[in-house]
């Protein structure tokens, strides 16, 4: 398995994979892997010949207030999982190739980047769609892999992809849960296991309003409100939001009456967690 | 030479040649080419073995109050000449297919198009930018050409492509001039005589300062006060900026003590005409 530090480096292999008419898959993450990042490299070893895993905790999509710091670094278990998966490639630049001296480009991420966490984390997908444009260029792949947990992410990077014509196909892969149904991220290990707890509301709320509306319940008020209530039982100490919307669009709906998925922002102590799920149609 | 109108079609050719080893160039271009595009692109059929213009006048790097709508169109001229060149490919899109409705996403210019243009055309760079990405993801090529006559868009560009990583070099190409010194533009059709008279100006204000910094004269207030003489005794009705800056930062000057170049932007009747020219260190 490469590990390469400059992008230089990393342009330099994808381009000789390329030139031999290999299938390249790229994984952006920023480390601290769990099951849910293990499974977009193992989808990638199914679909591609070579699969290219990016590590890159990305300053500029954190905000101020944000856990920046204290996001978790596992360099050199990262690596030994990705090795095992029979990973290629693995490109972890410091800060400072990345953000060299004097830069000051960025890309604005498309309307779809505004409502939800848009206007949580002002500036936050503004960091992401440029790192990872940025990682589009160094690592031209053909399918680039990004999870379903981070929903909205995924839509705003299929339409930045889409606006400004990169070349490389944008697959969501679901969701990696736990037995009990807490969604996989970086940020669990920040969770005692009383705050663990708390986190699982996310997924009750979830997966109540889908069997809600499975029963006919279509008033999207009322189901966001049970949505809250079970937050707050869980233990949750505040909600972003608990918001029921268009799949697609991500638009305001009353009624539910067309294809919608149910998403959560909740803060459980100092710990931010997100999670969605799709409401049959 | 394949005439195509899609980004997929121009996309699947480009990476057809790429795969194959070609060196590839590209020209990006509004059309009513002139012999300054001529001359890009025979630079990039003496260094490519492709050779590839783009013909799209860009609406979004037009201000509301600026030329988009009677901006010179002359496709069948300009196909002639690049066949009779000897170009492979020229992708001419119609605008819905690089502006399909929900388009939302853009390219923030890095710093350097704050100055001159991006004072006077605000929203300008950013149209460029956005749109010259999205062509390098059309059309990944080994160069693109671009001319030094937009001396502030090719460093805007130059360092777009470095933050985002953009895998392609970028060659500034010298801007050709008519044999009294005027610089070949597309606007240049829109001059009576009288005005085409006037906007020599530009080039006489240019070469006036080059000869006196050769003869020692470093004081750039004393040089941008004569350009501007120079520039309403031509007939010139009004000037945006007449200014000499640093080579490289496009940062104000006081004296001219390091590498320096003079740029001009100025109104000849309803026609606004920019010219550049470097001074010798």
């Amino acid at each position: 398995m490469k590990i390469v530090e400059t992008p230089t480096e990393a342009y330099a292999h994808t381009d000789h994979w390329r030139r031999e008419g290999l299938r390249i898959g790229l994984i952006p993450t920023m480390g601290a892997l769990h099951a849910g990042h293990l499974s977009l490299a193992e989808r990638s070893r199914q679909e591609c010949d070579i699969t290219v895993v990016t590590i890159f905790v990305n300053p500029t999509q954190f905000g101020p207030q944000e856990d920046f710091g204290r996001y978790p670094r596992t360099l050199q278990e990262d690596l030994l999982q990705l090795k095992q998966l029979g990973v290629d490639m693995v490109f972890t630049p410091p800060r400072e190739r990345m953000y060299p001296e004097g830069f000051s480009s960025s890309v604005q991420p498309p309307a779809i980047a505004e409502p939800l966490e848009g206007v949580r984390r002002p500036g936050h997908y503004q960091g992401v769609v440029t790192i990872v444009l940025k990682l589009f260029q160094i690592v031209p792949a053909t399918i680039a892999y990004f999870g379903q947990k981070d929903y909205q992410q995924l839509a705003v990077i299929r339409h930045m992809a889409n606006d400004l014509n990169v070349p490389i196909r944008i697959e969501g892969c679901e969701t990696v849960r736990e037995p009990d149904g807490l969604a996989m991220s970086s940020r669990n290990r920040y969770l005692s296991p009383e705050k663990r707890h708390a986190a699982l509301g996310l997924w009750k709320a979830l997966s109540h309003v889908k069997a809600e509306a499975a029963n006919g319940q279509t008033a999207i008020a009322t189901l966001e409100k049970q949505m809250e209530t079970i937050l707050y039982d869980a233990g949750v100490d505040r909600i972003d939001y608990a918001r029921i919307v268009d799949r697609d669009s991500l638009a305001d709906l009353t009624l539910l009456d067309r294809p919608a998925v149910a998403l959560i922002a909740a803060h459980v102590g100092p710990t931010r967690l997100i999670d969605n799920l799709v409401l049959d149609d």
